[in-house]
């Protein structure tokens, strides 16, 4: 039973395991390691692209008013005011989805509506709001005031006439073919994780499919002779499997695909039978040892079994989580968590997460939703020491900061309120599940400091 | 067509809308409105608790070992040291997974795993790395320096013998019956979303099946003369339908499940009767009109016919999404969205997202899990104007703030590098829905300023 660990920090940790994967993309792009699949662009939420998509065409595909208003020449609305307006004369309405036959000559417009297509001839929109209808005067009609003003002009008007308001410049209120993507152009590259936009962007082009990554499939192995069935009736010394089923769902989360392999009793030729056959049927194993220090060494001796290097990283600077294992063999990474549920879970965030990002081929640390790991900042409530040289994670409540403690008064800072939340440990006994059910967030802190004072800003990952 | 609207702020828009649907729960937490379905554990993850979970039993249900070591009466221990150890008579080991038939005697301890079951007598733990264990000299036995060390001492010494390093108090190392959860007590209250601990927990107590909120069904409606199926060939003047499907995906990532209703054209009683059938079908409708000012009016007529009170906000003070409607009809939300895709998914983000919120019970603003919105702060690279009074959204890219450009001095102040991101926004013309993919969240403006400066922290919503 060995009794101490070489600890590597936990960064370190997983940049070494991440960079003994092999790379997903080549870094021409052309070719890649991963699995990919083509699928609907309506089921694919939350994948990650696996191809460069081009614009079959540019979008959008004919010129297009951005404002419901008249369609006009602009050089007829030059030098156009409230009390000097420009008339034009309306010759049509442009219907929603059809294309007019309208060619707009000086002196006309056309009524427009957003979205609808520009007829020839005209090269802007003016905006309703700066415009005004004018009403035909029957002859011999009593004339309010309004109508003075405009019968002072009266020569000018027709049935039909449109007083503009205010000049538009060539181009103002309408959106040119292209403007939004030009044909043949890449409009989503490879590593990108599909959000509403990217589909609605890809369903604009008419691009019903597309080629993703396949889910990463982690196999999840649970051992220790203590652990049951969850549907069975436990014994005095005997717990339930928590870390197959939490880890799967972190899996599914994270956009793999969970491979169950049960619990396995602490025997060395079961637990080397069951992860050889998990790293054949899949693409990363995970393993959740059981808790005592034996069978964490027997993780560590099965790993090592299954191929070259084999462990790589045994220990990590962190609480919880010191006794995490991390593995490559025959290129797949392999993880041993320790057994308790806390422990393996928040190593979970930590390293499985990332894993399964580069197996999809996100890039690392481009932006924060391609890290898998949101997270935000809250302002701590008491002083909390740690182990310099060692990185902590916290679980911590979130509640909003009440508006009068913003205290901020230099308007050339950001109000201190933008710290929308404040963080309060949870004590008590880490490794404990409840705690973390109770948590919203988990706490990080550094391995250079050696405690955190209270109201300073922190970063929390959120549960 | 009516051209001007009375703008109301997002916040307050959205609060109406919120106050005005009917409340999930009853303050005693007895009953609630919400339609509610008992789903397996396992399947759990993303959906919301509709009954309050109590624990059938303690957790741990035996004491339990929290570390590697040796159980022992804590008396035995005290003013044990390096260099004067407490001797103690190892009387075996804890089989893990199994009650242990031992009853420690002073003087006495056994051998136990992290996670064992404490046998009778012990009430405490020594780590292992606290102890040394000593092995039996043969007679004659050449002496190496350590040994010579325990031969001074040789007259305690016993086959099977343990040193003590460090004294251990009562309960020390052991996590006691109940210390994680106590018998009876709640462990989930509800409108809780499930997440990987709330899972681990279930399973920890044996309880395998749970009650939900049931996904609320979201009907959604597209209209618009100039909207085709994405599957047709395009005509001049017509544009694909993009919002059926960006906003199915933001509603089943939030936990709804969208319902299709289709393209309908630009008809009052097509579009009733569509609304009509979904409001019946569904827990709440939206409908994304035509761009056109028209067709906007015709969504508000058809809202305020479905039902009481009808349309209760025409026009919100944001940009884009000034043409938003906020009804509830017969205690349902009907939201009608503007036409354009990226108005429409914006705000779908704003108002959507946080009605199903409340159709799953969620509570509002209590942490930010429950927000929907994942969220967090970046510095902006230029200077951003906006238009006091109006609430602007930009796309803007993030990327990580270099290193070096952390200028913090103030020990007692945060980094400012703790703030890892920059925001640059994505300028061009907005309601471009390739502007929307090319960013990686929205940034905020709020209703009071007039811009955010270079530098400023602003906050961004994670798309």
């Amino acid at each position: 039973m060995s009794q101490f660990l070489q600890l590597v920090p936990p960064d370190e940790a997983r940049k070494l395991l991440l960079s003994l994967l092999p790379v997903p993309f080549n870094s021409d792009g052309a070719a890649y390691f991963i699995n990919t699949e083509i699928i609907d662009t309506s089921l694919s939420m939350g994948r990650v692209s696996a191809e460069e998509i081009i614009a079959p065409h540019s979008l959008p595909e004919f010129p297009r008013s951005s404002v419901d208003g008249y369609g006009v020449r602009s050089g007829d609305t030059f030098g156009a005011t409230n009390s000097m307006p420009a008339y034009l004369n309306l010759i049509g309405e442009i219907p929603m989805g059809d294309t007019s036959s309208y060619e707009l000559k000086t002196g006309q417009c056309v009524l427009i509506h957003t979205g609808g297509m520009m007829p020839k001839g005209a090269d802007a929109v003016v905006m309703l709001e700066n415009t005004q209808e004018i009403k035909h005067k029957q002859a011999g009609e009593q004339m309010n005031g309004e109508n003075q003003i405009f019968d002072e002009r009266g020569s000018h008007r027709l049935d039909n006439e449109i007083e503009i308001l205010r000049p538009v410049a060539v181009g103002e209120n309408v959106i040119l073919v292209g403007e939004d993507v030009i044909a043949e152009t890449v409009v989503l590259s490879k590593g990108r994780r599909i959000r509403p936009p990217e589909i609605g962007g890809l369903f604009a082009l008419g691009i019903l499919s597309l080629r993703v990554a396949k889910k990463p499939r982690v196999g999840i192995i649970s051992s220790g002779d203590e652990i049951v069935d969850p549907n069975n009736q436990t014994l005095p010394g005997q717990v339930r499997d928590v870390n197959s089923y939490t880890l799967s769902a972190l899996v599914a989360n994270s956009g793999g695909e969970p491979v169950f392999y049960g619990i396995v009793p602490d025997q060395m030729a079961l637990l080397k039978e069951c992860a050889a056959r998990a790293l054949v049927e899949c693409d990363a194993v995970v393993i959740t040892a059981g808790s005592s220090a034996s069978t964490r060494d027997m993780t560590a001796e099965v790993i090592s079994s299954l191929g070259d290097p084999g462990v790589i990283v045994h220990g990590i600077n962190t609480k919880p989580g010191k006794p995490t294992i991390l593995g490559i063999c025959s290129g797949k990474a392999v993880i041993g968590l320790p057994g308790n549920p806390v422990s393996a879970l928040i190593n979970g965030y930590l390293f499985v997460i990332p894993v399964i990002g580069k197996l999809l081929g996100l890039p690392e640390n481009t932006s924060p939703r391609s890290t898998g790991l949101p997270y935000i900042f809250a302002r701590l409530t008491v002083n909390l020491p740690s182990q310099a040289g060692r990185e902590d994670w916290w679980p911590v409540k979130l509640t909003p900061i009440p508006k009068s403690i913003d205290l901020s008064s230099d308007k050339n800072q950001p109000p201190e309120s933008i710290d929308v939340w404040q963080a309060e440990p949870i004590f008590g006994k880490s490794n404990l599940i409840f705690t973390l059910i109770n948590a919203d967030g988990l706490l990080r802190i550094s391995p250079d400091k050696t405690g955190i004072s209270v109201g300073e800003r922190v970063e929390v990952i959120l549960l």
